[in-house]
């Protein structure tokens, strides 16, 4: 239903909730289903300390895939419960509001923002921005949102890639690696991009700045493709698919690498004792490597600085932000799949208002 | 050959060597044999710089496997080249010098000792002691050695151990753990091994104060096992097997353990792509565990640090150390096997002077 604009009254809402869980391969509308539950926005329905916001953005990243697989072998994010409506990270534009602190019209951000037309939420669970001049609202979802802290943290505080370093990056056109690359190019780093298409093996040579960049679906031999494009070996290695990839990795490394173990999109879809078992972690021992999983929600102390420092670079054009925008909500599930199977480019968006 | 007192003459001086390479399965008689060589230790066959010596013990650790596959894919160690004389870290007592710097008599550590029972090195391959009164020899090449200090590295610049934290060690009765979980203990954890026959379980409760322990050849369901010794999971594993433990340990971490990979002997003996596969990695990502492999060699600049605080709990008795001493040249390749059959308790070491 289209967005009432005096918001005063009560709507059709319509949001997506998990009908049952899809322990492999990827959810589809057997497991997600969209409904429609009516939302009373009039104040006096309100409960004090809660906000009422239109949603404006929803963010889809693979880490909302292993919260829909009914089991506890995935990231620790908690399984959203059955029947309840998905949470992602979302932005919204409050309609009202029982909070001083914030006003009708403000854009807010929330990591549990429901996938739905409209919200009502605690204002301890909002956290207000103030959009920059010439910045479009997307880039609080990528650049200088939670892609781009995660990749700052990847590259710079575990990775600690430097000029030089040798620095590969996995799902490389993805929402955060394509953001990594780039980060690490300002650093001086010597980079190369894995991705899922042709399309976007150019699109990170011509326009993200990547020294070099291969189609795993057409370099099928990864240990030939690693033999080629690092000569050298891996100094640094940004994480975001695991399974085989990492194995043939931990064959390339050199002393002293380090690896930031971001995702492992590749294993999602399968119960963990179906996923790719990795065989030559000794060489983690024999090579000194440092390898550490990180959760991004860990580091948001750093955020001043991670958006001071991505601030200059986006304003200096170093940071090219790409975004695959569905519109609808009805898209979301197609908006999901479309993480695994390698057809999005950038941070992919779910536009829920024209 | 026994030890020609005056040592001023040739000696007949018997030798391990590598006949072939052992790509798989338990090195034997097969791939390593004795031979014996005429060795001139008169002064004037000596080069300057070097040193004669009789090697009185050598160190037999598991890592000396990995050099004796003929394959690039265990540890970083290089392989012995076939017809050479192995070599491993050993201790001699200096018959002639060449070098001021050493005097008949001395007691000498060489981190590329000869497994026999002469050697002629160069003297900056070799580290001068001074055993202190009351300490045994065999004492440098375990708690005051560098299995010492590997356990001493793991435990604290990696493990970063705590007071309190919950420490599970493998092959915790082995050179390296038998210590790791006595450092632990000095620092207040809790601590929990796992070792291969019921008389070690005995020895680390009884004599080494582990908290507990258990059989993993008895104890077969590494998860109940886990389940059952660490009921608020793992804080720090120190892990010297590798393989299906690491897999079942992934399963068990709290949130931002620290695992600190020694070694992986239940590994060495198979080619890398027969190596166990572990299919859990994930959970480093969402748990953010830091998984760092190491070599001692790289710690040596904390070897000040490391024998002052070990020679405090040696003298306070915090730390028992237990030697299981094969005697004679002879007894090399059973020394050797033995690492694999959980039959040896403590540090290996091989005697070749009465």
């Amino acid at each position: 239903m289209a967005a009432n604009s005096s918001a005063s009254t009560d709507v059709e809402n319509r949001e997506w909730y998990v009908a049952s869980y899809a322990p492999t391969g990827v959810p589809n509308s057997e497991h997600l289903k969209l409904r429609t539950v009516s939302l009373s926005l009039r104040a006096d329905s309100i409960p004090d300390g809660h906000v009422t916001f239109q949603v404006l953005y929803v963010s889809i990243d693979p880490y909302v895939r292993t919260q829909l697989s009914g089991l506890d072998d995935g990231l620790s994010f908690p399984q959203i419960p059955l029947g309840q409506v998905i949470t992602a990270l979302g932005m919204g534009k409050v309609i009202q509001s029982k909070d001083a602190k914030f006003s009708e019209g403000d854009i807010v951000l929330s990591r549990i923002c429901p996938v739905s037309e409209f919200g009502v939420m605690p204002s301890n669970l909002l956290q207000k921005i103030t959009p920059a001049i010439g910045i479009a609202l997307p880039n609080y979802l990528s650049c200088l949102g939670m892609p781009g802290i995660t990749a700052w943290v990847g590259i710079g505080k575990i990775g600690n890639a430097k000029a030089g370093s040798n620095v590969y990056i996995s799902a490389a056109a993805g929402g955060v690696g394509i953001i990594a690359g780039q980060l690490a190019k300002v650093k001086g780093c010597r980079v190369v991009g894995s991705v899922g298409s042709d399309d976007k093996v150019k699109l990170l040579k011509e326009e993200c700045g990547y020294d070099d960049a291969f189609n795993y679906r057409v370099e099928t031999d990864y240990d030939a493709a690693l033999t080629k494009y690092f000569p050298n070996g891996i100094d640094v290695y940004f994480d975001n698919v695991g399974g085989k990839m990492l194995e043939v990795v931990l064959n390339h490394v050199n002393h002293g690498a380090r690896i930031a173990l971001c995702g492992m999109i590749s294993e999602y879809n399968k119960v963990w004792k179906e996923r790719e078992g990795v065989r030559n972690l000794l060489n983690i021992v024999g090579k000194e490597v440092m390898m550490k999983g990180f959760m991004v929600s860990s580091y948001y102390n750093h955020y001043e600085e991670f958006i001071k420092e991505m601030g200059v670079y986006l304003k200096e054009g170093k940071i090219n932000s790409k975004h695959k925008i569905y519109n609808g909500i009805e898209s979301f599930l197609e908006s999901l799949a479309s993480l695994f199977s390698s057809s999005n480019v950038g941070k992919v968006i779910l536009q829920l208002t024209p």
